[in-house]
């Protein structure tokens, strides 16, 4: 199969050998190795949480601007609420306790695909806007390569598409060290700066090259304020990562989970207000092409030094992970729900790598679509991602509710209230970014959403359209038919159709060979020898007033059929397998045609018979 | 067939309905129609011809734009030239003698090739450089329009292709209109403005919005001259239409061809030199934004009035009628040189509208490409378009050359000069054009001919090569194998694999269902199931390591395959045809890959049994 092999070494050089069932097992994680693979998602967002805030803020002036810290300190007290309402989750549901499932066990069918909606566009953004925030703390640190962000932004997204095809999920070990990076250096930018403002060291920043016009003329109006809120939100994004990969840890798994979920959120909220509080000491302004945290680095560490770099890259390399973690959890929710069908069951499908191919693919699809249609701009992005999240938040929370209602353990009232506040707050916040957002592109996700429900509701109501069609339970026994036709199309005498008429001679006693006549002189000279190598099989003439090989065919084949319903029409095609593949280009389609054309009569069957050409 | 309908449907919306064989007539031309049809594409050159030629000397300073106007009369004695040289081949070959023909019939095989090559990328560029300058007759007169000249070019690319589809061609009677509007509008021009000028009545011309601005370093070289004359040649493309077109002709076919041949050069040359004369006279002054027939009617009939915009709008339309010709002469050309075995048969068929569709579109494609690459710019299409028209008129001459020695008819001396002084004209242009614009893009056209012919070559060694393969000539009688091992693949129970089982009964007494044992629980119910339904057919059951149902599958056809050489195997698939063409999306498309996995196989076939879903 020389043909074959060529593109099967090419996707194994591409994606990987593949890799045998029994080999299927994750490495558990420790609580060290939990934090690294699972808190990338929500760690990462401080890169740009405190950056949506200001940026909303500046419209009513250089002065709101100080309004950042009170803002980024509720957002700290919700995502605490937040957090303590997961570790429930955590142990109600070791097995692991998606918004989905959660839903699906405790609220019913139409919440749990609102989840479903709402989770897998989640994870589309998570790659986008981790991968536009990456790209830019890239361009903060390089502004040469700013005006090519779209390009570094898809760039990155081909990688991760690539790595996760051969199965990189497998590997989470190797996550540790840029996460740890990332938390030691902005913990540490974090610290030094705090230091200097607090010993009177700290210097102002020099300006950035493109800073968001300060104009002077917007009112500082609630609703501004609510905006800037629904921006900060950004920093509560991928808390559930935890509570959905439960089983991966090492056991006892739940109190691992719980533990490291807490650690996370420690160390969340310490990077985000220690950015947030920094950025209103030093001073910094919004900029169209350099991020807060680019400009608080160069402020803190006088310039763009070692530590700089170092900031710039742990931001970039932390982001990548993010987006890579959305690489874990979209292909495996949507093979969850296709299971369930709700989805094509496409997504079901393991490759021979292990991973879950076409849920990579379509991930990397809509992420690509995202950020070129949105020019790879983060902030551009960040009002299409908070409806997602708070969605899933709410409906996991308020599951979890009736989950205790309905158990009625000891201490359930507790839980039920500690989740009931996590329901109420992020349901809130819900409100809030869906109000404020809406007009920003957050309808997209509004609009988006119930689509995709009614795309799950309408793939579920296929398939078990087709079970009930293809159950042999109810009905009669199907009909078995005796007889069969065998009609061999013919243009000229040739091997290939020597071979075609033998075939069909093993098919049944019953063949014709078929000739439609447009070329008076080509269908004499086959009857002529007819004779020698027609193999005794009779010969029927066909007349084509449109000149027409297909319809004449078509209509003899079909009047068959009419004639005979007890029994089928096979129709024998030799059909040239050329010995290159771009050899095909000198051959017509015709066989396709043919199919094509009788592939929805009943009781016809078209059949091909290769004949390899040699060279 | 609701499925098939919608697609036919669509198409014949789009492309019209079918026409039977016995209208593949065409309407014969009168002299006057024949020039209004066959002319449309040499006299349109005069719309850009002179511009060209000004837009080169400008280069030399404002003082050596006056060196058009003998540049100019030397193309018009060339032009004078190659139409005597031409009259000649219309008598000599009164079926139509392009250059192919001629050549292959007295050179020989290569230059026949190379001439066909020519021919083909002349065709794409007379539809590329006539649409380009038709737009720029349209911008010229609204400004505004300048910006979209790419998506304007590319817009009527789509109306010819289509209309051409659909088959306008047939009325060639329509042509006649804005060719003869074009005629009397720029002699009119000419006379007008000649007349103001010798009554001393002519106004100097306001300074066009972006002229080409005029350097006065640079200096006038012999190579800046002969430059500029390759630009005037443009002035001759399409000469060759007429003598490709003579059977289309009312009886006496040649002589009335011969006339209007001698007519459209005699306008021809009048409106050349008219327009190049009278640039000279009103000190038109090359314009990247207006072109120089434009320049000239405004200053000839005083400002942008009804007259203006008369030439203006008949220059267009005769550029998309010259675009228009390149539509019947590529499809044409190349089912000639399929016809020949030297293209992909796919040339030769004529669509069910009677014109050539694949030739249609190929040229649609690839003078967008043109189009879009060159920004829909006449001027720096023009460098590439000399080559291959001259390259076609010294080969179609040199023939003509040998034609005549080898016949030797009375007088076959002097017309053997005569061409001979053609080929010797045109091969000396060719050779003028190919050094002064090979760095301007003309080297493209002299890679592309030798990689065309390449191509012509190999599809000509494949076609040969097949047929050998197929003929039953040589070789021996082809063996008949006369046993069939039919294999069911079975997933599990169900009415579609009833089906399959009960069809698979009709080809063989020699059927086995084969079962990959991916999930034991599946396999076993499939057994328990078996003596109920699987209509007497023994069950094989596959292991599978790697959870692949395929290769194990594969494996065990190949080895059936190998154990009896005298049979072949048929693999019957049950397959589903969804109700609606969108089911496709949820289903697997698993036959498709066993499929393309033993499509290699000699022996081997593979049937799919549709089981038709009825919602």
């Amino acid at each position: 199969m020389p043909q074959e092999g060529v593109l099967s070494q090419i996707k194994s050089f591409i994606v990987g050998s593949p890799i045998p069932s029994h080999l299927a097992h994750h490495e558990r994680l420790s609580r060290v190795t939990g934090l690294a693979v699972l808190s990338s998602d929500p760690l990462s967002s401080v890169a740009y949480a405190t950056e949506e805030i200001l940026r909303v803020l500046v419209v009513a002036g250089a002065v709101a601007l100080s309004l950042a810290s009170p803002i980024g300190i509720v957002i700290a007290g919700i995502l605490a609420i937040v957090v303590f309402s997961y570790r429930q989750t955590i142990h109600a549901y070791p097995g692991g306790g998606g918004a989905y499932i959660v839903s699906k066990e405790n609220i019913g069918t139409t919440a749990a695909l609102v989840a479903a909606a709402a989770l897998l566009i989640d994870y589309v953004l998570t790659v986008a806007v981790s991968i536009a925030a990456g790209v830019a703390a890239i361009t903060s640190a390089l502004p040469g390569w700013h005006v090519n962000r779209v390009e570094l932004s898809v760039g990155f997204v081909v990688v991760l598409a690539l790595g996760n095809l051969r199965g990189v999920r497998e590997s989470g070990r190797i996550f540790a060290l840029p996460t740890y990076f990332f938390i030691v250096s902005v913990l540490s930018l974090v610290v030094l700066g705090a230091w200097r403002v607090m010993t009177g060291l700290s210097q102002p920043i020099d300006a950035p090259i493109d800073p968001v016009g300060v104009s002077t003329g917007g009112a500082l109006t609630a609703f501004l304020l609510l905006t800037a809120f629904s921006n900060g939100c950004t920093a509560m994004t991928g808390v559930e990562a935890v509570s959905n990969g439960v089983p991966a840890f090492q056991p006892p798994e739940s109190k691992n989970a719980s533990a490291t979920l807490v650690a996370m959120a420690v160390i969340s909220i310490a990077m985000f207000l220690g950015i947030t509080l920094l950025s209103q000491a030093y001073g910094v302004m919004p900029s169209r092409s350099e991020t807060v945290v680019s400009q608080l680095a160069r402020g803190v560490f006088g310039g763009r030094g070692f530590a700089y770099y170092a900031v710039q890259a742990s931001t970039m390399l932390i982001l990548v992970l993010a987006a890579n973690t959305a690489y874990a959890d979209f292909p495996r929710l949507s093979s969850i729900i296709a299971r369930d069908h709700y989805l094509p069951r496409q997504f079901m499908n393991q490759g021979d790598r292990l991973a879950f191919s076409n849920g990579i693919i379509a991930l990397s699809v809509f992420a690509v679509l995202l950020l070129i249609l949105f020019g790879g701009d983060t902030h551009a992005l960040i009002p299409l991602y908070m409806v997602g999240v708070f969605v899933s938040f709410t409906l996991s929370q308020a599951g979890m509710v009736v989950h205790w209602r309905r158990l009625q353990v000891r201490g359930w009232r507790g839980s039920a209230a500690i989740n009931g506040i996590g329901a109420a707050v992020t349901g809130i916040v819900l409100l809030v970014v869906a109000v404020t957002k809406a007009h920003e592109g957050a309808w997209i996700i509004l609009v988006l959403i119930p689509l995709l429900v009614s795309l799950f509701r309408v793939t579920h109501r296929h398939y078990r359209s087709v079970a009930t069609q293809l159950s042999l339970a109810g009905g009669g026994e199907p009909e078995a038919l005796r007889h069969n036709t065998v009609v061999v199309p013919v243009s000229g005498m040739q091997r290939a159709v020597v071979r075609a008429l033998d075939y069909a001679r093993t098919l049944s006693p019953d063949v014709r060979a078929v000739c439609v006549d447009v070329d008076r002189a080509e269908t004499e000279q086959l009857r002529g020898e007819w004779d020698r190598w027609g193999r005794g099989v009779p010969l029927v003439v066909l007349s084509s007033p449109y000149r027409s090989v297909l319809e004449p065919l078509l209509e003899h084949v079909e009047q068959i059929d009419a004639a005979r319903p007890d029994g089928y029409v096979t129709v024998v095609l030799p059909e040239f397998v050329p010995a290159r593949w771009w050899h095909h280009l000198f051959h017509n389609q015709r066989a396709l045609l043919i199919k094509g054309a009788l592939w929805f009569k009943p009781n016809i069957v078209v059949t091909s018979v290769p004949f390899h050409l040699a060279r």
